[in-house]
């Protein structure tokens, strides 16, 4: 084994749903020296960060925010250990693989779920979540939970979580509303109060804006009363690592200026993700054009692919992401092909999730920096890479046809 | 609120029990670009990484290797939620506060735990050990895991791993050996073959040489049979984001140089990480120098603690760690006033952590960077300065007190 050395000298634009390139600013912060964790100077950052956060996603009312160590899939986790108890009902909006990933999350820790199942690249339809929220009223067996994937990295899938939200207010008030931002937040408006969600979950490599390895989470006031009614009872968090008892001390104590320790953070992340939460809440782009830039970047990402005969897998109009677009290539041409092309040119974009077309389509990625920084011109880079190596690819398929 | 910019200018040294200085190449690679962590370069990084880390614990028999985005205290999990069954006993050496914390976490899993305790500062007796071991065979019930904490962040004891692992291997050859290593991976000699251990965790931002942010774990494949055996009887891991039936064939999959995706991992820590191992395990200064070094550096800042009239808080020569020094101030002097003095004095050191003399000590970390690199400099550094404010903190005393 002869250890790798770091190929930056040939570093690509990385347009895939994450990790995404970071904004010069950030990715200086990132290369500081670490900091104490319990310092005066970390705890301030910590606390900004808490705060930013909290403004990312609209809220005002009592929340707490917590800022973890691990993978977006830690939000998950947090959901199951500390919301579900064995044998709580919850309901799982699925639009592609990470509805299956959350379902089997709550089922470690014992919840009885239920899938609501979109079409392959559609939403889930409102009728279909009422009618299941109906059902388990009748029977007396309400939802703890209701999660929704906001947008599903597999399909570039876009969730009406507004409407979701609603329908659950209206049949089932008491059932707690759980997004997962992972691949939305700051790229898609979320409105935390005005929506009415009880959990936001998200991570730190996407829409944010920063380094892959911090679990985001915002609980509402009502879904801590929750937590806090069942530990009343004696029925602790499923999880050590991921025990809201152990980290809302911890996440109120930064909350309120002051250092406190149940693991180390990891702190050049959480500078990153400060520096730019600093941009998203107080850059000179403000988040609502942030967001229109978004939807343009998509545009220009979805045209270009018509023009290509490329379909979306998200197959509804109102139901396409605008951080990522996932496309089917052209009949006869393989997605390695055009994966590779754009390689070629110096552009990497990412391989289908869905096991049943996995290997018919790619996922383009288009969120923070590509899309605000140096005027988007890493989103042109990417449309003219991917029109390019798409007609290579049905070319070649063209003189093979004909051999 | 007006967000914090970072204030690199007044760098101090961090002399903290980690996080840690980084060397130069750690910090720059730290700095680099996010990779799309299913790229052949990352893989590359994520395979060797798995394999330097077996180098530094000394392992060459079948073990699986994990490092995922957590802190240190993901390794706790991950013992307790793929290893404890509920009703299983377990024996936690304490030697601290982490000790405290391991046992919790192992609760949460349903253990049946029983605590063999030393004396503050002190180490613990394998005479009790071994009772223990006994006891829990002669009522039929021995223990399926013992954790050592190798070192105890909180008082700076070390703890005698190899004779502890002996003792288990004689008195109870069936129950796992479980390392917590966070503390004491490249900093202290870990041996986890010829030792017999099963278990050995850690974390990045300590010995290693990274930012903090990673759970790194190594089990033995006797270990892993266990785990396998209990997964056959469908007993699955106690929580989602430890869960060894997830990570286990990610883990084998970069180990065979191929992507899988279970969470995105924290690619720039681990390449980070993968900077720090090439420069552990092959850079200029071997592993056992290094270890050489640590103790040398040791040396230092304990018999200058000694000299200013500073006693350790871990009370037994054998008995104390070589990466940190955990130290009573003078009496009469506060710990805040020598906190105070060395950061004055541009060094950050670390408070007590053991509730019954919190106020009473402080601790000085010298691992990694600040040992090995610049001629050790850093510690030269840290000793002049601890000199300085301790003397001064006494003279205030003295000064205060004749007023």
């Amino acid at each position: 084994m002869s250890p790798s050395t770091p190929p930056e000298a040939a570093q690509k634009l990385l347009a895939i749903p994450g990790p995404i390139p970071l904004s010069p600013n950030v990715q200086r912060t990132l290369g500081l020296a670490p900091q104490s964790h319990v310092s005066p100077e970390f705890v301030k950052i910590f606390l900004e960060s808490l705060h930013m956060i909290r403004e990312v996603v609209h809220t005002t009312s009592a929340s707490t925010a917590f800022i973890l160590a691990g993978s977006g899939t830690l939000g998950w986790d947090q959901v199951g250990a500390n919301l579900i108890e064995k044998g709580d009902r919850a309901l799982v909006l699925h639009t592609g693989y990470f509805g299956d990933g959350f379902k089997e999350c709550l089922d470690t820790y014992g919840a009885n779920v239920d899938l609501v199942k979109s079409e392959l690249g559609g939403t889930v339809k409102i009728a279909d979540v009422e009618n299941a929220l109906k059902n388990a009223k009748d029977v007396g067996k309400p939802y703890k939970i209701v999660t929704i994937t906001h947008v599903d990295t597999s399909t570039g899938v876009l969730s009406d979580a507004r409407a979701v939200a609603a329908c659950v207010r209206q049949f089932s008030p008491e059932t707690l509303v759980v997004l997962d931002a992972v691949c939305s937040l700051a790229s898609e408006d979320v409105q935390m109060d005005a929506w009415g969600l009880d959990v936001v979950l998200s991570a730190s490599q996407k829409g944010l804006g920063a380094p892959p390895g911090l679990s985001i989470l915002i609980a509402s006031q009502r879904a801590i009363n929750l937590w806090e009614e069942r530990l009343k009872r004696g029925v602790k968090s499923g999880s050590f690592y991921s025990s809201w008892e152990k980290w809302i001390p911890i996440m109120r104590a930064y909350d309120q200026n002051k250092p406190a320790y149940f693991g180390t953070p990891a702190v050049n992340l959480v500078r990153a993700l400060h520096a730019s939460l600093v941009e998203i809440t107080r850059g000179p782009i403000p988040l609502a054009t942030r967001l229109a830039l978004h939807i343009h970047a998509s545009d220009l990402v979805k045209k270009s692919a018509e023009r290509l005969g490329m379909e979306q897998v998200a197959c509804e109009p109102a139901g396409r992401a605008h951080g990522m677009t996932a496309l089917y290539v052209p009949e006869g041409v393989s997605a390695a092909d055009v994966l590779g092309g754009v390689a070629r040119r110096g552009v990497i974009m990412a391989g289908g999730l869905v096991k049943e077309v996995k290997d018919r389509y790619i996922r383009v990625g288009h969120m923070g920096w590509s899309v605000v920084g140096d005027g988007g011109k890493d989103v042109s880079f990417v449309v003219r890479v991917l029109e390019e190596a798409v007609k290579e690819a049905v070319e070649k398929k063209r003189v093979t046809a004909r051999l």
